[in-house]
């Protein structure tokens, strides 16, 4: 539906964009993840805050352009945020991503993750096992028809889809399943992304070729996935046009 | 009672079963070591999860092949999360190991960790100091026997020892101990490898030598402790049975 | 006030303490900054501890050389744990550092940041939007001499003042902004520059000239935030007199 040349320009658009704006992305993550996630977002110009405290996260997520929830732990306090930042940030009709990491592992954060997509993500960001526990065994294009959202899957390929439109992304490095909350990182450039992207599709997809580009570069030069945790950010950091462009393997 | 030959080889097994199988490490550790302790449990091809939610951490020990306790913050919801794993996991009869980090500066941490004791964890890593505030000034040999126990206590060198059987392992670098959770990441491996080698001896003392090796290679590249950071993960992910061979120092 | 050579002694006099006593510095701060922190305390020779338990918590401050409170987390079991532990620390009469991350973000954050400055801060370290929350619009000399504290304001120059005294320290790079928990981790510093230096002004100057020598060095060879962020933790932990008198830039 999109050529590759004509992703990774809109792909360039975007970071663009997010370079100049400097979104504020608010993310309700887990523990293991908010260090790298801070740096990626960092990375990309945007501007990361991580509180959980329900005393504060409504005024947080007032002040943000982006807010991600990830379900990476899974306890009264984070629930509670979560409601108290999506009803203020939802107030403002502001697209947000939901991040159902590692709901295969859990019953009772399964079916959070069913409730919050009655909340309306603008995007899902999850693994095949995590989307299977979700969709119960559905299609990416039903499941994202019908819950009206965009399904972003990554796995050896990404896949974004509202149901209708459809990218397959084929660029990235094994070394990316080897870094703790690479997954968790790529879900909050989604945010970034859909707060200088109208249409999610796009800023999803954007978001995801851009990081997988960046792990290209990364792995050329990495010795093993320490190495690697360092590059990818550099190389985001440092992603131009001309990288999108002669590397883009969308269809 | 092993040559360093011997140990290199089983503990070149071990990795090599690791890598294989994969086991699912469920860590119940502080924050400040989660996301490196992640992090070389996937460059070993472990499975890393972290939650300590009391909602949940029952049915990721139920799914995990190992476990770790690290008492790295001590408080209720922790203590609790920590009974209810173990509970879970005991029954299944799998072993776990225990990290006592820092008892000697909190009497309660360390009344915890003399009552986690009776809860008979396969394997005890730690160093002089909290060896000393929880044996009372045994011998870790005494102490391992009494206990039924492995004692890993790291330093300079490392000793792993069941009571009757002793291996000193000369391996490692300074260095490794300028970076933070390098002890609880550890002890995370000597999980990982307590999940494929029945020995838990054996266990503990190939975790800790590969451990000591990927350290020396490491530091022939590091420019101080946070390139060795990564380097040592990067060692580790690609350790081999030769680097093993032609380094351990083992009595 | 101080000639840049005068202060780069000073600093690399404050180094030689650090590395020679190991301070024990207890850190309540965020999880995100954890790590970080951590690690750079390490590099720099000081002994970090991080739990927030209000059951532990005393234990820790009163073995404690240095203290810092960071506000990057604000709920109650924080500001519990903050009463615990400046109330055991400041018994013992001992300088602790106050960084006040992102009060403009949060008026319960803010307010309690100025409830804090009750509690008499050895030093007060922050950003000018947090400062211009914290002081209402005063200048940074007319706040430190009204608080009786020290003002280390960072940004593209770093000011440290008392009142009295100023230091502008043109040292640092770009990239220092880049990377999360930069300026936490530079609060720590200041904190264990305050257990080994009496002079509270003196101590936080010497912490961020150190820093920010330790940012150039590091940007010389980093390629991008995420090199970076290792490479200032090398050049921290290599950081000589002569690349002190060498760099420094203050007036």
């Amino acid at each position: 539906m999109h050529a590759p040349l004509e992703l990774a320009d809109l792909a360039a658009d975007t970071l663009t964009r997010i370079r100049a704006r400097r979104p504020r992305v608010h993310c309700v993550t887990n523990t293991v993840a908010q260090q790298y996630t801070a740096n990626m977002l960092l990375a990309a110009g945007a501007v990361p805050s991580m509180t959980i405290s329900p005393e504060e996260i409504a005024a947080f997520a007032a002040s943000a352009d982006g807010l991600l929830v990830n379900l990476g732990t899974f306890d009264a306090e984070r629930r509670a945020a979560i409601g108290m930042a999506l009803a203020t940030f939802g107030d403002n009709k502001k697209p947000w991503a939901l991040d159902p990491v590692f709901i295969e592992r859990s019953p009772g954060r399964a079916q959070f993750a069913r409730e919050l997509m009655a909340r309306r993500p603008a995007v899902v960001r999850l693994n095949q096992a995590e989307f299977t526990a979700l969709s119960g065994g559905q299609s990416p294009e039903h499941f994202a028809k019908e819950q009206r959202t965009i399904v972003a899957l990554t796995g050896d390929h990404d896949l974004v889809t509202d149901g209708e439109r459809r990218a397959t992304i084929a660029n990235g490095d094994p070394l990316m399943g080897a870094v703790t909350a690479m997954g968790c990182a790529g879900s909050a450039l989604v945010c970034a992304a859909l707060a200088v992207e109208p249409d999610a599709w796009l800023a999803a997809a954007a978001a995801l070729l851009a990081l997988g580009v960046a792990g290209e570069i990364a792995a050329k030069e990495a010795r093993g996935p320490g190495s690697f945790a360092s590059a990818i950010i550099d190389a985001f950091y440092g992603l131009d046009r001309a990288a999108l462009r002669g590397r883009a393997k969308v269809s």
